[in-house]
């Protein structure tokens, strides 16, 4: 039986998942394959680290160059991480003529065009279906599954860290503050976990579910990213009373004068397959104009679920390398968009759920509509409550029709101003899947 | 630009569908395959009939075996439908070394072996995305996404017809023949239904997907299969109330001795991701050993979910001839099963929900239980109800433990037997996912 040799950079937690499901299946791997996969040499620098699965010393190496340069491995699995190694080595593999796996969503989102125009131009591959929703297979999905299809949205639970949280915040109607320190203590969340709440993770992943469905790259810094810290169990509490619950979306959307791309959390209506998709799991809902609306569920990241997904890809690198079929996936994929453009955040027009503190006196709500009306924000519903006896604050919760951003913070900027607010309004936007 | 040639056997509402959304999305699709896909010819027996999409007189035929002879067409997309002249122009085209692209979940699960076979033997594809699932790309996330997995259960929502008429039932508390009826009217269950609420559609489905999961055909006859026809809303009511949703499901779960693969309604566990598919929607849910659990959600049959399946089956093919690849998915899929047993239905292992109608005296519930306990049932929980004056029948609702199906029926058998039940007990079993 044929052999096809990979070699991993990177034994952490998901390159020993790698490792281990590449040995423990590979009976069933190589007869669906047809030939024996072998991850034939680790690059780590501590090759002694406690792993989840017992890796012989003598394919290690602390160099991760000796694995690139091995003229037996025809697969580099990159699982190093972060831009700045990574990207050299990744580059590095790319120039040696080698096919390359990777989980590294920051490196795509980044240099996502360079990695690919050289990997066309080396005309090797470059496999990324664990970069995005873990052991999902949304990456095929888009590729190969819609590849007759206009792709006209994709909203996308695509952070578990965000969605532990929220999802916990929403259950036990606790603070963000107290469920980000349980979520660190259970390992649900980084000891710095920025990347996560703040929503660069989620808008990594959105870049280069973009990439697939539009054929471009955008610069990482055009996209508008908003985390999670903010929300806080009032809002959660008034959402689920209007029939929403608060999720953290990944959202790409075709509009007529361009492309919507943001990270935000909102407002998705309960009851919805995304609405339910709860815990540290994730979900990508994706409308095409053919297929209709479709969801992708599972578990968006971790050891064996990424390794899964790892592991798919260099199973089907390794079958083109056996049929002597050249790369082809690289030109169907990247077409740089044409003139696709970015809608700017300030144009884009949605719904919004907005909370005000206000003064609990007679018109203060007329005076409130009177404001928003002035900017064009009509009203479809309100909530008023918990009138103290004897004036102080009370919230307010409004529901707006559609409008653009730019309008909203406009109408906000003057309510915050004035006497009747305490100037903290909350605004959320309401998702439209 | 490159052309690959499509023949389309069968104009009917999905031919149609792959008509129009091969034409209509032809510049994206061509982007991405880099080549010009055409559908060069159409077979249909009646060119005049009203259809979705103008397909022009020029290109049709009442002859398939024109189109399979036709040396400029690569790819034969089978849309006829059936298990009989369907399957005459499938081997015609896969010996005159045809591709075949097909919806034909009845053809697969009756001659899938042959067909698969005789593809092997003349090293063609067949693509077959469109038999499960409709739009919903489940067949690419098991032979690809998933293919490091031992695969250890797939529940499937697979059937709309049935699940639509479920969904009615359970919002809107009416009976199975009068939802039947209105779904008929609205054309979401067909004129002579027996093949989506007796079970066989979404047994058909279930055996293409266990192929490709264990490697193996089994003889379509042995699969146990249930359909939706004694449904009531009185036990949708009672599940409710238990906590559980009732749903079509096909079934195949990896046992130690062997494979469980069946079709019957099942009480699934609310709120869950599966639980919350209604309408005519599928999800399919998939454990994998490595992935953990993952669902795939989407339009499970019409004209344009089903043609975006079809259509990626020949852009794929399309892709392959283009790069000179051979045919390399058949022996992935299909080597025999080797040893793989099913598990007679008798044998399978499940909690139940079980439903009498008893006298109303006192004392019935203690000897019903012990003819239970007799045959090993252990009682899990009990809701009795709806107390008449006087005497009466009443109903008593069971949740068993885990018992063999065997014994199960032994008890009630027994049960229908004696004079406290009116001889029509119902059980449903209860779905572990």
């Amino acid at each position: 039986m044929k052999v096809i040799n990979a070699g991993l950079l990177g034994a952490g937690t998901v390159g020993s998942g790698v490792y281990k499901v590449a040995t423990e299946n590979a009976e069933i791997i190589s007869k669906r394959l047809g030939a024996e996969l072998r991850i034939k040499r680790v690059a780590d620098i501590d090759p002694n680290r406690k792993r989840a699965v017992k890796i012989p010393k003598s394919i290690f190496t602390k160099d991760s160059m000796e694995v690139i340069k091995d003229d037996s491995i025809d697969i580099i699995i990159e699982l190093i991480g972060g831009t700045t190694v990574a990207r050299d080595y990744m580059m590095e593999a790319i120039k040696s003529g080698k096919h390359v796996v990777t989980a590294n969503k920051a490196l795509l989102a980044h240099y996502g065009k360079e990695i690919f125009l050289a990997a066309a131009e080396n005309s090797v591959e470059i496999g990324f279906e664990a970069s995005v929703g873990g052991g999902i297979p949304v990456i095929r999905a888009i590729r190969e599954g819609y590849v007759a299809n206009r792709i006209e949205s994709i909203h996308g639970i695509m952070n578990g860290t965000t969605n532990y949280i929220l999802s916990k915040m929403t259950e036990e109607g606790r603070s963000f503050a107290d469920v980000l320190e349980q979520a660190q203590k259970e390992g649900y969340a980084e000891a710095d976990p920025s990347f996560d709440i703040d929503g660069i993770d989620a808008a990594h992943k959105i870049s280069i579910l973009v990439m697939l469905s539009w054929g471009k790259f955008f610069e990482f810094e055009s996209i508008p990213v908003e985390g999670i810290r903010h929300i806080t169990p009032v809002d959660i509490s008034f959402a689920e009373e209007l029939g929403y619950t608060i999720k953290l979306l990944s959202i790409a959307k075709s509009h007529e004068n361009g492309l919507e791309i943001s990270v935000h959390p909102a407002l998705v209506e309960s009851h919805t397959p995304l609405a339910e998709v709860s815990g540290a799991f994730n979900a990508i809902h994706i409308e095409g104009d053919a297929v209709g609306p479709t969801m992708l569920y599972g578990m968006g990241a971790g050891m064996m679920p990424t390794a899964s997904a790892v592991v798919s890809d260099v199973v089907e690198i390794a079958g083109n390398i056996i049929h002597g079929s050249p790369s082809t996936s690289i030109p169907k994929l990247y077409n740089d968009g044409d003139s696709i453009k970015l809608i700017p955040p300030s144009e884009l027009i949605s719904r919004f759920y907005l909370r005000f503190q206000v003064e609990d006196r007679p018109g203060v709500l007329g005076h409130l509509a009177g404001l928003l009306g002035k900017h064009g924000l009509g009203i479809e519903s309100v909530i008023q409550k918990g009138r103290h006896i004897g004036g102080g604050e009370v919230p307010v919760v409004i529901m707006t029709h559609e409008i653009e951003e730019r309008s909203l913070h406009d109408a906000l900027r003057e309510i915050n101003e004035e006497e009747i607010s305490n100037g903290n309004s909350v605004f959320l936007r309401i998702a439209e899947i």
